[in-house]
């Protein structure tokens, strides 16, 4: 759908999100624009080393920036700046972040592959893809790329930021760090920390890209087809996958049943819906998605812990000076009822303007972007 | 332990079980035994074909044999026939399976590798390993190979057949085919069939077994170190190891904390204590463990299904004539509170002779081995 758009300068910015499945519906898809963020002298410090240059790839959907109308999304784990297409029921005329009256903005996180600069790109000290000389980041690290980028294209106080998953945790790093930058806050399925559960989850992802042969240390852009740890990747995917829907769902979804005209390629592979499903699912990532970016996006969230960085989560909150909707999610196992409820209560503890609502379909984690009717509601109202 | 027992004719039975944590407490440990079982002409046909020769590893504890004291254990995925040991809190004298009161058996499962004839052990058609080779069963012919092994060795009707989530299974397909062969069944942390979301688990784990480039297709006992696919095998154990405990146990047990004077080996690990601790469990079963015994029995497991062999759960338990208990443990993520609930259930729709109990310890699947108090009180109840 990006065919139709003009691409420019940075059409060189590697592209591997050809394969992503887009809900496309009434929204205006608008074009990814990019931008090279002017850098301090040298470069920019990040938690692991310096990038000396960085690119945002970005979208901007509805209403003119009138100064006062700009909503920022941030995206999940491994999605991207096309928030009108992976967010469909939200963002549109009329929907929840109305296009007739906000302005809304989307970038890819710093270390992704879906255009902003991340391992894939060129690394401008040798001409070659970073690899495994891309830096480590922080999340802060992200949080300040983001708003260098806000800055460059000339946004200032924000009317709203959003978050969900990932995002939220960079809503959360954002309205306590820098508390004056938005208005209003708000934070759906996320934590101010992984929990111990979701670390295991995570380092056993991380396991199978670095130790498939493919990997070859990270540097695998010009070796074979330079798609690298394809099974690693796949595998890790699913593992994730597997975390963001819940049991019954995945029960009543799929039971027992065998998947006709299915077979199994894998021995001792069974011909379960369920199997076909996953495998689908993580062919599906590999062709849209870069192991490397995978493994900097998840380091980036395990090391994440606000409570850590304030020296506690009450310390954390006591900044904020932002409105806080603060949104758990039932049968999410990543990001669980407690850890938004821990939030909202370190929030109200200083006494600051904050709700929490615990949003029920059933069906875990990824229901703020597959059920978010319920979320649809009550942001829509904190927005009015 | 088991340097003190001589070993029989059957020493050349493949021992790859020297690493496993013992629990040594004060319950005799006694030897392990091997019995080598009286075939049809032409062998046992099993579910993906014939094995000529089966021999059992299996151990005896407690009181003679009097021929109405006879308790059969089926131990889990992973075990093994030296129940007294894994099982110390339950099992010995003046416990719940009180060794002055009754005789113990227990034995190796089919496919496994603690001694029972399983993938590692010798084609007789080839004078080599079976590897690939080694037919894939049913549940069905685990216990078909129970019930034979206990008739060689002089076992009549059990006063007592149990089994613990792989062993329940077991339990639940015998007293269901069999249901004259014990007076009393007990049932623990087991279901009728693998639920969804653990069937996705599962192929995950066999998948990052077979696509361990040292797999082999199975054929790897004469290549290399003869040990095959060990990283797969750690990452299969460790994805298993996250769902036998709960999430609070672990965010109790490890929280965020680092684990000091370790580094993480991995690119992209962490030094949490939770990835110190998993990746010496996935370490320590690939010491103990055989990866293609761990495929088997995971098939075997995954294919399972009562419902599905009976016609219906109903009709399944209609047959029963044993009294049954069944017990479910909370936070079991892979054989839930319902699923337990539905064999009991069924089994009361019938009129049995049944009771159920939720066993509340909040640490998950494996407490029924780490924390059997509440068991062994109603346990010993239903054994008197």
């Amino acid at each position: 759908m990006s065919d139709s758009c003009i691409r420019g300068e940075m059409a060189d910015t590697p592209d591997l999100g050809s394969g992503a499945e887009r809900h496309v519906g009434s929204s205006p898809t608008g074009c990814t624009k990019y931008v090279s963020l002017p850098l301090p002298e040298g470069g920019l410090k990040v938690w692991g080393g310096v990038l000396k240059e960085i690119t945002v790839a970005y979208n901007e959907y509805g209403a003119e920036n009138t100064g006062d109308n700009v909503i920022y999304i941030c995206h999940a784990l491994t999605g991207d700046s096309k928030v009108a297409e992976w967010w469909p029921k939200m963002v549109g005329e009329g929907k929840t972040f109305d296009l007739n009256r906000f302005h809304i903005v989307c970038a890819n996180v710093l270390g992704g592959c879906m255009g902003t600069t991340g391992p894939a790109s060129i690394n401008p000290d040798t001409g070659k893809p970073y690899g495994s000389k891309f830096p480590k980041y922080a999340m802060s690290d992200a949080v300040d790329v983001f708003r260098l980028f806000l800055k460059t294209i000339g946004v200032g106080k924000l009317y709203a930021l959003v978050g969900g998953s990932y995002g939220g945790m960079q809503v959360v790093e954002w309205m306590c760090r820098y508390p004056n930058e938005m208005e209003r806050a708000v934070i759906i399925g996320a934590s101010a920390s992984m929990n111990t559960q979701a670390l295991a989850y995570d380092a056993l992802q991380k396991r199978v890209i670095v130790n498939d042969p493919e990997y070859h240390g990270g540097d695998y852009y010009e070796i074979g087809d330079g798609k690298g740890p394809k099974e690693g990747l796949s595998v890790a995917r699913q593992i994730a996958h597997i975390t963001y829907l819940s049991r019954d769902y995945l029960e009543n979804k799929f039971h027992r049943e065998k998947q006709e005209n299915w077979v199994n390629p894998l021995p001792f592979g069974e011909d379960y819906q369920v199997e076909s499903y996953f495998q689908y699912q993580g062919k599906k990532f590999v062709g849209r998605f870069d192991a490397n970016s995978y493994l900097h996006i998840v380091d980036a969230m395990d090391r994440f812990d606000v409570a850590k960085e304030f020296g506690s989560l009450e310390k954390a909150m006591a900044n904020v000076a932002a409105k806080v909707r603060v949104f758990s999610l039932d049968e999410d196992v990543l990001f669980t009822e407690e850890q938004s409820k821990a939030i909202y209560e370190a929030l109200r503890a200083s006494g600051k303007d904050v709700e929490y609502h615990h949003v029920s379909t059933g069906s875990g984690h990824d229901q703020f972007l597959t059920h978010p009717e319920d979320l649809a509601r009550y942001i829509g109202e904190f927005l009015k």
